[in-house]
């Protein structure tokens, strides 16, 4: 039997009932879409997913890259997915017409990725990984670059890479050691040691294209800090005038890492220029690297978030699916050893485990399509105000969007192997690789730690602070609607506290003058989750809000939004409590973490 | 370098400041024994963990047991650690001086095994599964069985194994279809199916002696329910009246299940009497197999929860080491890039991540060993209430002690991994190893799920009550104590609240009468996370408070203290106010899991 990937109705719920993205249709931009195109676009990615992806997520997991010091080897279905993915459009899902794109909105090419991901997380890293880096010398490259890189990987012939990382500088980027040298020809000669390079290495592709950041040497040396950081196009083979592939370039493949899951995606360590130095490109401007790469970072993060939350949400399913039909037991009050065993789903217990599952990985998909909206009104609103709005909104809540799903969608995947028993644990079953895949996104585009100083340290204060007033007013407006139905005014009041305690402690921290900053940004992580429980009840409260309407006008779908609401009332019975408790924490401003010393441990 | 496995410092804590170990010495049993005797045993564990154990762990990892449909192969490092474990006395730690033992307190014998653990959890189940599997035929074989089976296995000739679940029933057990039929020499043939069966196949003994459950077939059938099942001794090969290996038994090995971690320990699916029925002894009386099972739970139970303690002792421990060493990032007033970065270690979202795995691990391992303890008390104390009391408190714990530890332990080591970054999540690092052994631990010996509704549904209500009742009194002591000393004034008013918190909320649930049983025990995971945030802030309140008086002494080892009041502080303020909510939402009886259908999902 086929492993589960997402739900349809909860797809369309999200994407028509509560996202209304065909309102996006009245657009220019979108002005040949209609909702038949934005399914057709969906099946055709289901069934790419099903296809090309679902029919090696297990072999790849069971056969990593492998590297003999020679050459990679990949397991050939790779190469086939990356195919099917290019020549069915997806990767040029959102892109103009004119590249050979589909000119879908953001939100719609999302849901479409959603079920790529759903089905084998880590075999999209490649395809998909080069057009974000496309995308990156699309906005910042010369005419030169656009025709020598960025059409060979729009088109698929090219793959690319970012090259951030080195062994001594992860979160730090600032320090990075690798350096750049201009020639007399205008080109850089490279040197860098590059690790956890997702796809450095393959033959999926014609060239590799990487994105490597490093500092240009003057001569007084380099400048220290972000600020002398460059972003140059260093590719695997150097692309001759007539676009063939010319020399090969001064870029090796190191090695690989062993990772715990995620493992059909090859990981390596890059060396640039061990030899005679490897021919880089500058993109853009000198000192902008940063910058540009954190262009594409509100993107590559929201892909993080929603990669974790459909790994929730397949996980979620295939739990439904198991204890449905995994007879055990009986009911507390039967004790008749005769009567037949019942379903696993009926007990108490797993009835917690699989509500705890679906609040978690329905609220977090919805969070990141809702983001990916956000994008599409950032691009294409017709109104200027409002697309700033967009971008200001996305800004705040990229952190908590990158960072709730991949915090607990793992949870999700806990519980999901619980309810499998010790069938769970083994890698027969599917919930177990999506345990190990799950793990990596809490760490990779950022760890969780590093959103959580961005967002209380940087996107709360953005706009001076005015953004995020708005975003309350929003959340607001939403527990305000969930007054007008019975089914929904607990939400409402238990969001309405949720909302004004929120505001309360961001206050305290936006004000609090009297105290050292590390003092005040020590417990970022506790704010972090603190805020996204919040963010989570209104999420759910407005999907609350569509199912009572729903139900009122007496949807013959009542099961499905049932299911919804409980869910939504799960979150904010179970889940949005321990907010009291928490913000009394952050406006202690405690110190026991901060205190802690080096030699107590 | 080596990994890390304990931290010696804090064992001699817990043995000798918090359970004062040496105590035991003036009793009979033990009067041999003084600290240095159990120094020594101690020393000799480690040293063996150290040599034969850590040596593999990776490897045993990286190649897990195979079959060839022939024959099972195992990596030779574990014949070679069975070996040392046997010849060094280890796995006779706490048997009598005549039965070859050192005649250690379980409480001595509990901390050996945890070096070991800690050294390599999976590789462990062989050689000591095997004498749980021995002590049932000791406790209840005749004297035949004494001699044919007990002996060999004592001395390490034969190996044995624990074969309870089946395909179709695994919490379920009075539903097993195992089967024995009653032959005229008085033997039973055994007809049975079963899985997840550790150490099921082997060549690292003469003969594995299984244990099976099974029902034994009168005229009628077999009896439904636990009351019809009886426990078999059915050996791989007969054993001979001179007690050597006669004929083959029907026993075989079906297959093997290949798990997420714990890759060493060899995990079957065997068939019994698939041909002409397996030759199978019965032990002791018919109908009696489940309560003699249950006779070594408690024990295998605290084996569970201190594995998956020391697996968190030993993450914490490498994190720590990561942290120390790992230069990243500046402090958040240091602006200044060209000043050194500063080890990860003094950042306060790290320190938060130690301070987390800290007040777990080591509050988990105290609990572990306090429970040890207990069961010290119950065999040796010299007064027979005292003796029925101990007893009693381990009943009452064992839920907590098994699912507290394997709970959160899996929490700890997630953090170790975060800590680790991209590193924490390639199996080069360790601690992705940890996290993947430690998730086995709240499936087996009994899911958490049903040692919440063992605490809720049974424990609770022990002897009318008043166990729980000794037991509140027990952490009030200690909350008294707390008002001794500045340093842990606030952990007195902390405990004392929650003392009363959790008395209240079980008077509640014992008192209700006007609801169905479903519904007071829809919520039993919800309580036992209640009821162990409080019992592991009783464990730190009786840790600071020994702190807090080798501090006032002026110990020379203030460091040490000074952590052990920090981390008591960090689960006093951090994760013990959670339960105000959780209190609330257990006393509002909350049917929203109960009240979840299935077509809802």
């Amino acid at each position: 039997m086929a492993n589960k990937t997402l739900n349809a109705r909860d797809v369309d719920f999200i994407l028509y009932e509560m996202l209304d993205a065909e309102s996006l249709t009245t657009r220019p931009r979108y002005a040949e879409h209609n909702r038949e195109t934005f399914d057709a676009s969906m099946a055709t990615a289901r069934q790419v997913a099903e296809k090309y992806f679902a029919n090696h997520n297990r072999k790849g997991d069971e056969n990593e890259p492998a590297f003999d010091g020679q050459k990679v080897t990949l397991i050939p279905e790779i190469k086939q997915a990356c195919d099917a993915v290019i020549e069915t459009g997806l990767t040029r899902a959102g892109r103009d017409y004119e590249q050979g794109g589909m000119q879908l909105p953001h939100v719609v090419g999302q849901a479409c990725f959603a079920w790529i991901q759903a089905a084998n997380v880590s075999s999209t890293v490649y395809a998909f990984l080069a057009q974000s880096a496309a995308t990156v010398i699309e906005k910042f490259g010369n005419a030169d670059q656009q025709k020598r890189f960025f059409e060979p990987m729009l088109n698929g012939r090219f793959f690319g890479t970012m090259c951030l990382t080195e062994p001594h500088a992860g979160s730090s980027l600032g320090d990075i050691r690798a350096t750049a040298d201009l020639q007399a020809d205008g080109t850089y000669r490279v040197r860098a040691n590059k690790i956890f390079i997702s796809g450095g290495e393959h033959d999926l592709s014609e060239n590799i294209v990487h994105l490597v950041l490093a500092k240009i040497r003057g001569p007084e040396g380099v400048e220290p800090g972000v600020k002398g950081i460059s972003l140059f196009i260093v590719p695997k083979f150097l692309v001759n005038d007539d676009l063939t592939l010319g020399a090969r370039n001064d870029v090796q493949l190191a090695g690989l890492f062993h990772k715990m899951g995620y493992r059909s995606s090859i990981s390596t360590a890059m060396n640039f220029g061990e030899k005679e130095g490897a021919v880089g490109y500058l993109l853009g401007e000198p000192g902008k690297g940063l910058s540009y790469m954190f262009h594409m970072m509100n993107e590559a993060r929201i892909a993080v978030g929603t990669g974790a939350a459909v790994l929730a949400v397949a996980g979620y399913l295939e739990s439904v699916e198991y204890a449905r039909n995994r007879p055990q037991g009986r009911a507390p009050d039967n004790r008749d050893p005769r009567s037949p065993m019942i379903p696993i789903a009926q007990h108490a217990d797993v009835k917690r485990m699989l509500l705890a599952q679906k609040s978690i990985a329905e609220a977090a998909f919805a969070l990141c399509l809702y983001s990916a909206r956000l994008v599409d009104d950032m691009q294409t609103h017709p109104d200027e105000a409002a697309r700033k709005d967009a971008a200001d909104l996305l800004d705040l809540l990229t952190p908590i969007i990158k960072a709730w799903p991949s915090e607990y969608g793992p949870k999700a995947n806990d519980l999901a192997i619980q309810i499998h028993g010790g069938s769970g644990y083994m890698r027969e079953y599917i919930v177990e690789q999506h345990y190990r895949d799950n793990r990596l996104n809490p760490i990779h585009e950022g760890t969780n730690g590093i959103q959580s100083l961005d967002l209380l340290g940087r996107k709360l204060g953005l706009n001076g602070g005015r953004t995020f007033q708005k975003f309350l007013g929003m959340m607001q407006e939403t527990a305000n609607a969930a007054l007008a139905h019975d089914e929904t005014r607990e939400l409402a009041d238990a969001l309405t506290h949720a909302v004004q305690r929120l505001g309360k402690v961001a206050l305290f921290f936006a004000t609090k003058r009297d105290v050292p900053p590390s003092l005040l940004m020590a417990n970022s992580a506790l704010f972090l989750d603190f805020m996204s429980r919040i963010v989570v009840a209104w999420i759910w409260t407005w999907q609350a809000n569509i199912a009572a309407r729903a139900l009122e006008s007496g949807s013959a779908d009542a099961d499905f939004y049932r299911g919804k609401l409980q869910a939504a009332r799960y979150w904010l019975r179970w889940e949005l409590p321990q907010t009291v408790q928490q913000a009394e924490l952050l406006m202690s401003l405690d110190d026991t973490c901060l205190a802690m010393e080096d030699a107590w441990y």
